[in-house]
């Protein structure tokens, strides 16, 4: 490399721009064929964002007719152009997302034009030369007022573009009205295309492939949950066996090549995510299974417990890849109640991910945290046994050790994003368990009767649900349903 | 409560709707007391955002001049208005974001101003008939396209305003068109009036009290370092007096009022912040002592490794609030050991990040990582000689164990982040210590010689660095300065 970079050098500029620009058509093909790849990748990952940019040049050109037909143009005039605008800034990737800022845009222009109007008529009063001075003061009040509101965290979360164009209208209307005469018609038309634009975006998103905010958020708890659960399922075969493996001086596979080891990642930082989402659900109709009052804020609280799991996970995760030497035979001693601690964990995460996803009830989870619980005092049993070790390496101890708690931690942490749930399936309404899947996991029905699917705990606010009978029941799954309308009767 | 909600009930709906009636005023005006109170405080929270409020204001003012004065209004017409709306859409809290917005806009104005021409000559060919036809497929073209492209997250980062006005300009244009003749000369004024709103806002932002991303970037993280360097100073006390209080009987503070054992907590979620303070803060010119390609990149570099700390520091606070028995004589043991290493680490961290502040040399923390370190193997001797302990209980030693651990992951975290700070000193051409500061700590001058603040390890694109002889050098300086150029001869 060093060579011919000192080859180039003597070469001179000419022969340096001769070479680049032989160069140039490579590069450029090389360019443009990466930027192809990376699209096309872009695409494949998620196929919605392709039928969005269909949609919303669908949405644009239908605007556009508004300029095209002869008679809508006679009736809106230029003001038909604000259509066009309104479609390009309010169409967003959600339903959430496009109702927010239709709505929000309306609204703003609405108040803003009727305040305008009226700051318009106030200052008319002091006379041709006061006018401009009250309309400056004016603006200029109400802009710093308006743009002092949009630091508050709740109105900066669902009105900060309605306080936008709040500004924006009021003083557009205002200054412009000491030009204009035929303000009240032009106020008129703006209003009315900007509700024709909104109204186009609301459809379009709404009528074709819609996507929601509300179920996004859903996906990404569910998912988020799942990697978890992938990765403590792993967790136990990874830890115990490379470190046997080690020992035996055989090969170690790298831990890059494994990527339910690196799922949970993402998780950490998946709260701006979780926020927006649950701003823009917020604005959603009833869609599929979810209604208009859905409780989103739940998600949230669950997102929360998910990356506090998370975090313990991410401390976990440094025991892996590390080479300190630990005692073989403590580890082989906690190997048995760790590795159940880490699969009952995994498996009441993913039941508690199926229940969220499948919006039934959520108890099943139940019997894995109480299993994972239980393999804490087996944990707690053998280091007893274990401490009665002669002559025992305390330091060698210390990472399986810290594993071990740091597990504990966790399964600590999967009991309350359990009740977490427990909480939204209350909450939401959800279905109680088919009898399909009841009758496939016999173990599970025995014991939801006996295992209390209500909260415990500081919060006390039950909601007192009512479960319909479900209109799908036949006559053979009413022996299995009976324990169900029994724990139902305490909820 | 009960028995009060019961009479309201046989009250009637009228004698209800009196109370109601009646409470009002009271209920508003602490409404309003409230909000009131609210506003103070986010403004006494951050004194720039009521200047900020008062800037949109005069910048909108001003603006509007261009309404009120006869000569300009006859020179750029109804499009004036056009000013007003740049400034209300462009002015943002950051000169990074203004900048950004004011550039992005202008040139999308202008590229798809040019192209909207040009689409509407082209289509102009096909004839009266098939022109609108063309036209319509051009915006649906280029509006799918251009949306498709707000998807790529570098696009996303930094041009997806520009992208947004670039497929609002190009439908206005070519759309509206079809109608207006004199469209030249529309667009021409509506360039310059984008341009003299953007430019507004780009003066009022940068003369008056500006608001930089870049600087806020660099106290953020500063401000995360000292936030993990303040926990991990209270932590030791903390961990082993309250266990040994606890243990006599004596009364236990809550945790919850002691605000440095909190702070840590808005470290977790910070990435997201930074994230977006980063892509301003490209924006931005030289200001105070950052030049224009500072290297911001290093900053989430430093942030990530915080955060790395931050939830090794979570997994810590665990064992604060934890009422698990840990055996006394095994925890007196290491307490020696692991305050010190908390001691040290947080040293470290507070003299990293008053490196990052004053822009100085950031090998004064060397020593202090370097007797973290020296801990952990203090530590490790301590818990050997503790092995000797007869009948050791195996575990009531986990809780420590697992803290001392924990503490160690956070030496290493804290020794990776001194690396990370070593590289933005390089980067961003950090001056040596002051010879005021060097004669107050002697013993850290000692060190400075000896310690290399190069990173080693797998980062081999260094970057060699001529130390300007600082002009403010003063004959009985020299003395103390001379370690140093020996340091930066190394570099």
């Amino acid at each position: 490399m060093e060579i011919e970079s000192a080859t180039q050098e003597k070469a001179g500029p000419f022969t340096r721009g001769w070479n680049w620009l032989k160069a140039l058509p490579d590069k450029s093909k090389a360019k443009v064929m990466n930027v192809a790849k990376s699209m096309r990748k872009l695409g494949q990952d998620d196929p919605r964002r392709v039928i969005h940019s269909l949609k919303v040049g669908l949405a644009l050109t239908l605007v556009s007719l508004l300029y095209y037909s002869r008679t809508l143009y006679d009736g809106f005039g230029i003001a038909g152009i604000w259509a066009v605008l309104t479609v390009v800034v309010v169409f967003e990737f959600t339903v959430g997302g496009t109702l927010s800022k239709s709505l929000n845009r309306s609204f703003a222009t609405f108040l803003a034009g009727a305040l305008g109007l009226g700051a318009q008529h106030l200052a008319s009063i002091f006379g041709e030369k006061g006018e401009p001075i009250v309309i400056g003061f004016l603006v200029f009040l109400l802009g710093a007022a308006s743009t002092f509101t949009r630091f508050f965290p709740r109105i900066k979360a669902r009105y900060d573009y309605g306080v936008l164009i709040f500004i924006l209208t009021f003083s557009m209307v205002s200054v412009s009205g000491v030009r204009v005469v035929e303000l009240l018609e032009l106020a008129h038309q703006r209003l009315s295309t900007i509700v024709i634009g909104g109204a186009t975006c609301i459809i379009v998103s709404m009528c074709i492939c819609p996507v929601w905010a509300g179920e996004d958020l859903h996906n990404l708890v569910t998912s988020n949950i799942e990697k978890l659960a992938s990765y403590l399922e792993g967790f136990g075969d990874e830890y115990f066996h490379c470190k046997s493996e080690d020992e035996e001086g055989k090969v170690n596979v790298s831990k890059k090549d494994k990527p339910f080891l690196q799922g949970y990642r993402s998780v950490l930082n998946s709260k701006s995510t979780e926020d927006s989402m649950a701003n823009l659900a917020r604005w959603e109709p009833r869609h599929g299974r979810f209604c208009f009052r859905h409780p989103w804020k739940q998600y949230l609280k669950i997102g929360a417990i998910t990356r506090q799991c998370a975090y313990h996970i991410e401390a976990l995760n440094g025991y892996i890849n590390s080479n300190i030497q630990a005692s073989e035979e403590f580890q082989s001693k906690i190997q048995e109640p760790c590795t159940k601690m880490s699969q009952e964990s995994c498996k009441a995460l993913r039941s508690l991910a199926s229940a969220i996803k499948t919006m039934t009830d959520s108890s099943p989870a139940n019997i894995h945290v109480e299993n994972s619980k239980t393999a804490i005092n087996e944990l707690k049993f053998a280091v007893n046994k274990a401490s009665s070790l002669e002559k025992a390496e305390l330091l060698a101890i210390v990472p399986a050790a810290t594993v071990a708690s740091t597990l504990i931690e966790i399964v600590k942490c999967v009991e309350k994003l359990s009740e977490a749930v427990h909480e939204l399936a209350n909450l939401a309404h959800f279905k109680p368990v088919e009898a399909t899947a009841t009758q496939e996991k016999p173990q599970l029905s025995l014991h939801r009767g006996t295992v209390n699917p209500v909260l415990d705990g500081d919060n006390t606010d039950h909601i007192t649900i009512t479960i319909d009978a479900n209109p799908t029941d036949s006559s053979e799954n009413e022996k299995s349903q009976a324990p169900k309308s029994l724990a139902s009767g305490t909820v």
